[in-house]
């Protein structure tokens, strides 16, 4: 297999499917088996399909088999507002889609993994914060009204080192208790290519893998889990510190390369050195550093309203967007 | 039974048995059957014991049967830094009686009832915010200092509002998934004195419930409907808004009596008109009003840091301050 | 002059024009002289204008000479988006019309008196966040959007207990440096009807004076002392305990008379002893207590927010409510 | 001159006197003409003071003359309590020492720097929310503590995207109101290398000068400006993507060179090239882009403690550490 880059060998964390298949793409420059790819546009937002379908994919993907939908709108960083609007209405369409086998009558649980105090991990808290909850109301409404209401309920379970407790034990135990119909999951999520933070939303309707994701299916947070189905919702917030700094040295060997026709910078080392460079030097230096933009704090608390937004319509298809926006003060 | 003043009337709700007691007593001129009171106090701090022992004495008070310590501290409304060590002290030393029985191995859940956005209710999840926090370090750490650790996790379940799901709900949901051996319960109450007001904390050991108090065991947080032992921690933090009127008047009937001798404003209204008095005009008027201190932020905060203080050297005797700050961060 | 209630004699402090007016009238019976009050309604809204016109009318009203507008919308308090909206609208008019005489062409300063951790203090900081502050870039902006935005700067400048310096030296120093042509002071006040907080919406063109009111000029926060135009934006957001003290005793009294006609509970106490029960009983007993509804802080973020949109739309007249929008992200 | 490093090429920007003139120091070999530099160790802490005295070494180290403390601290990023204690304490030393020449007696002013709502710029906010702020009492206090306590006084003038108005303009505005006899600017500052993020911390007596440093003294915030002497404080949040791009080739290049003794990548590449590549390639790719810790947001709100702690003792040097903790409540 030949190498491309300094950033094939590093192969940095992501949780988006639609950068391990760019990935595997660009290495083997043919499609993954058991991987398909779909991509639509529709003005400034792009609309990728990922579909893992047979455990050959799964294994090249590292990913679990399912549907990865990744809506990508590079104008969110900018805070566009009308691409705000236009993502957050691409959102409940395809979450729309993936939720439709459920044919849902019951509760929805909306859980927003993270950690209310690091910014860039508060994304599940902060959409939560926004979700129109409306599972205790339903009974109480005049009837116009409650009966084209769902019911919606909403936690944020914290994390392990503020509560003590497995973000996944809570849930499960909300779960026992209140029995819901299906379970979407927020969370913030890490790229692999700094142009994706906060400019592209991943859904998936997988749930949820901690840890390098395939294994066993046991631990996660997902249908066989849980017992009801469960779609993930996540944007990535940072990139590792390592990411650039291969994004750097490809740069610089592309630049060597347009000087000197036959040089390769890689070349010079030898795979094995490249691999101790990886490990030995490069990831104790910057290993534990995340990057992300100086102006998250808005970034995040923007892009929460975005997902909420496209959550509610999508739990909510039959309100309109006064009644949902009045629900919500 | 003789009627001393407008108070007595309305007896706008109280969650603390020391007011409770302290009415039966003023009303009757004798001890309450079935309640036994007892108060110590240790410079500038003030500790009432009610214990209520009989169905009696339930119904009398209307509060379940235990344990209820009352700590008065007066001083703790104007931040005094000595006061706040002081009172923390004792809280710790009344919470160590009420575990005595639980020959704690296991691990305590603190539960922080409350509504993280309205001040006066966010006594119970700023608490949990400062709760020394270890479930899941005990295993990693050091011999030295793991084996003197004790396991506590610390979650603030939210209100149905906010989440459409029961506190109650929630925390029975989590009990079950990881099996605590005791539950304390954080809360803000609502006294009927404004003196009490972030001045008194209350523990007992008969567990929250809602409502008005004596009834169906199964609905409350409390040992039977959680088999473990739980214990109730909580300082008002508002009083009606009745409270205040019913407090006037008594002031101005006392000013009346001091002119005229045989003179009494309330005898002046039969006991049937005052009570549509006080239900067809005052509470229709001020009842849904809560009366709190205008500082009610900085002191909600200062409270909840003399509780998780106390709380954090009740559950971790075995370690040094140092220690307990350290990890604290 | 008759006395018609106990609230009379208390008196208990009001920011509100309208509220001082209402008293004078109902003690004498007829208009208060070098006054004049308009009312208007529109919808739900009533829109009440108080013009003090001559050193008699101040006098009695121990108000400054000006105009005192007051909007009072009672759905405000239920979070009624309409009303919202409208409120908006009203306060956006009724700012242009104090405007009016400005002419304005340079910067406007908005400043959020109050303190941002004392929640029912913190409007005025709480608007400054929601204002689209244009001042810096006035500059930069593509023609056709710079000659349609007039340039806006916002400060809060916090409380003497927190920065050790007079807000309204830091204004004075502020104002001396970036030379405004109209400053707008937003604050919390203190009403005496608890029917008005978060509900009424008071403008004025006297500025701000601190302490009672009238006095020297020299000491508020006026065109006096800035050199320029100051128009003073408030909500009430407490009352005094006191204010349901009186409130309660003038129901009470009310009562009684309905029941024995010649009776008057409040001549059985003379004057003098009024006075005396006041100052020396009730104020000692319930001065420092304000009261503030207990989702005080969703009702304070709410109204910051209607407060912000009704002075973005007076303040930015010739931008749409998408430009608007769009540039306050 | 000898180049020896990628680094050294791209010269991101720090904020760090000691930064610089370790950059120098190593491409020279010899001691920078103008530049004194002096280190010396008290446990885990350094302390390291680079003076620069003529305008050649002003020009050299692009910084102006007058003294540059570093105090570097590794340990304050593990959040440990000794450390933290340590560091303030020598925080409040090296400030007691540029103070002395002031002999005070009046106000001290202390400025926060930054936006509070971008948590890597919040550092200067959240220091002036711990400052022990006294201006408003020393009047009013009793004799024996009013004596022993000086005025400070403290604000966070916020930033231009926020306001409209620039802080250097809402500073001199406030000074020139309130007539302060000192100025302490605390702000958040961007470093050359990862490990310093968090870790040091510089004082200087310099003041502050916005933009790259040395030029017209007219612009900046100093003693020219201002009037009286201003300090300045600050800690590295943040480091550019770029210095971790630079690192990583530098790291690259040194493993090359251990290969293969005659290589040099950075020889590869003519000079004229690289300063095409850094700034066509690199800099349009990374320059926007802040590294920050993951966990920023406690990091941040430990630093400004230790900062508050070792300002508060320096300006209080009268008071006991009981006073002092019990005056900040």
């Amino acid at each position: 297999m030949p190498v491309r880059s300094f950033m094939d060998y590093c192969q940095p964390r992501t949780d988006l499917a639609i950068e391990e298949s760019e990935r595997l793409h660009a290495q083997t420059g043919r499609e993954v088996p058991g991987v398909s790819v779909e991509e639509t546009s529709v003005d400034d937002v792009t609309i990728t399909h990922v579909h893992i379908f047979s455990s050959q994919g799964e294994k090249a993907m590292g990913k679990m088999q399912g549907n990865y939908i990744t809506i990508d709108a590079p104008q969110l960083r900018q805070r566009n507002m009308d691409t705000q609007a236009h993502a957050a209405k691409i959102l409940a369409k395809e979450l729309e889609k993936l939720m439709k086998k459920s044919n849902r009558r019951g509760t929805v649980l909306v859980a927003g993994l993270g950690n209310v105090e690091a910014t860039p991990d508060a994304l599940g808290p902060q959409v939560v914060e926004k979700i129109l909850v409306t599972r205790h109301m339903t009974d109480y409404l005049p009837p116009q009204l409650g009966r084209r209401m769902h019911a919606v309920s909403a936690v944020a379970p914290g994390v392990l080192g503020n509560t003590g407790i497995e973000s996944s034990d809570m849930i499960r135990g909300i779960v026992n208790q209140i029995r819901p119909e299906l379970i979407i999951i927020v969370d913030a999520l890490a790229a692999r290519n700094v142009q994706r933070i906060i400019t592209s939303i991943q859904l998936s309707d997988t749930g949820i893998h901690p840890g390098s994701g395939v294994g066993n299916r046991r631990e996660g947070l997902n249908s066989d889990t849980l017992g009801v189905p469960v779609i993930a919702v996540g944007v990535p917030t940072v990139v590792g510190a390592i990411t650039i700094a291969a994004n750097a040295i490809d740069l610089l060997e592309e630049r060597m390369k347009g000087q000197r026709e036959s040089y390769s910078l890689l070349e010079e080392l030898k795979r094995s050195d490249l691999n101790r460079f990886i490990h030995e030097v490069l990831t104790p230096a910057l290993g534990r550093l995340m990057v992300t933009p100086k102006e998250v704090d808005i970034l995040i608390s923007n892009t929460a309203g975005v997902l909420a937004h496209g959550l509610n319509m999508a739990l909510q298809p039959d309100l309109s967007p006064e009644e949902r926006h009045g629900l919500l003060h």
